[in-house]
C-alpha cells in the first residue's frame, strides 16, 4: 500500500470524516504541502509526544501539572468533576468557571465492569476539605447520576459543600418539544421572580 | 500557544472540518494516541516528504514515473488530459480507462493570467503520435472547453486521435430538473437504438 493509500486510510478514521472526504483531505493536504501538510504532521507528532494526564486531576495536556491545575488565578478550593476532557472542554468554553477540574475518565457502569477503582476516583477525596466546594458536573443520564451520588457519598466525610448542575429548560428551549423529564425537572426546581 | 491548540487551528484547516469538528477531531486522536495519532502524524511526515509530480504526466505520486505511468499494462498510446489531480482520481476510480493521464495544472484563463506557459501543455504534445489517442477530460466549463480547444488545436500536427467526453443526461438525472444547455447537448449527440 502507497503512502497515499496509508494517508488517506487513516484519515478517515477521524470523526466527520468519511472515505470520501478523507479522500478530498488528502488531495487537499497534497497541494499545500509545505503550508499545511508538514506543519500538520510535525504538530499531530509533537502533540503525540508531548500529551500526558495530568497527575493532579486527570486532564490530559502538554505538562504535568496541566495548564489549569498549576494557574494560581484558579481557585484550587473549587473542583469540577467531569466524566472526560470532552466535557472539561465545553466548560472551559463557557469562561463560566475559574475552578479546577477533576476527571474521572468514565462512569460507573456494572454492566461494563466499571467499578470506582477503574476511574480517577480515589485521588478526588484527597484533595478535598471543609473550605472546598465540589461540583459535580456529569452527564443527566443513569451512569452519569449513579457516578455522581456514589461521589457525594464518598466525599461526604471531607466537610465539602457538594453542588450539582442545574436542570432545567435549555436557553433558547421550546417547551413544546422537550421532553417530560426535563420538563418535571425544570417545575420542581422553579426559582422565585 | 501550546501544541494541542497548534493541532487544533491546523486540523481547522482541512476541508470538511470546520473549528467544532477540528476540536472533536483533536480530542479523538488524543484518547488513541498510538493507534491513530503517532501513525497518521507519521503517515502524514511520510507522504509529504516522498511524495513528487510525475515528470513525464504531472501527476503527483511517491515515485517519478508515477505508478500509472511506470505500469507496462496501461497503454501508453491512450492519453487523457485532466485538469487536476482529483479529475484523475474520479477517472481511476470508474475503473473504466487503462490508459494514461496528462495533468494540466489548472486551466486557460485570461482574467487569472494564466496562459499556456503556465498549464503543463509543452510536454504533451511529444507523447503524442499518429497511433495515439487523446482523450480531453476537461469541466464542461467556459475555461475548460476553451482550454479543450486550445490543446486539440496544438494537437492536431501530431496525428492524434482526438476525443472528449461525452456530454449528456447524468446517470439517474430526470430531465425534468436538468438544465437547458445539458438537455441541449444531449438532444444533440442521441444515439440511434
Amino acid at each position: 500500500m502507497s503512502e497515499l493509500d496509508t494517508l488517506i486510510q487513516l484519515l478517515a478514521k477521524l470523526p466527520g470524516l468519511g472515505p470520501r472526504s478523507a479522500r478530498r483531505a488528502a488531495l487537499f493536504l497534497i497541494k499545500r504541502r509545505d503550508q499545511l501538510m508538514e506543519p500538520l504532521a510535525a504538530a499531530m507528532g509533537a502533540a503525540a509526544a508531548a500529551i500526558r494526564p495530568c497527575s493532579l486531576c486527570g486532564n490530559l495536556d502538554t505538562t504535568d501539572p496541566c495548564t489549569i491545575c498549576r494557574n494560581p488565578e484558579r481557585d484550587a478550593a473549587s473542583i469540577c468533576v467531569v466524566e472526560d476532557l470532552a466535557d472539561l472542554w465545553a466548560i472551559e468554553r463557557t469562561g463560566a468557571f475559574r475552578g479546577r477540574y477533576h476527571v474521572l475518565g468514565g462512569t460507573l457502569s456494572a454492566l461494563d465492569g466499571i467499578g470506582p477503582d477503574e476511574l480517577n476516583i480515589a485521588r478526588l477525596i484527597p484533595r478535598l476539605g471543609p473550605g472546598s466546594e465540589l461540583i459535580l458536573a456529569l452527564n443527566v443520564t443513569v451512569e452519569g447520576q449513579t457516578t455522581a451520588h456514589y461521589i457525594a457519598d464518598r466525599a461526604a466525610s471531607t466537610g465539602a459543600r457538594i453542588s450539582r448542575l442545574a436542570q432545567g429548560v435549555p436557553i433558547g428551549g421550546e417547551l413544546d418539544y422537550l421532553d417530560e423529564g426535563t420538563l418535571t425537572a425544570a417545575l420542581k426546581a422553579r426559582r422565585a421572580l
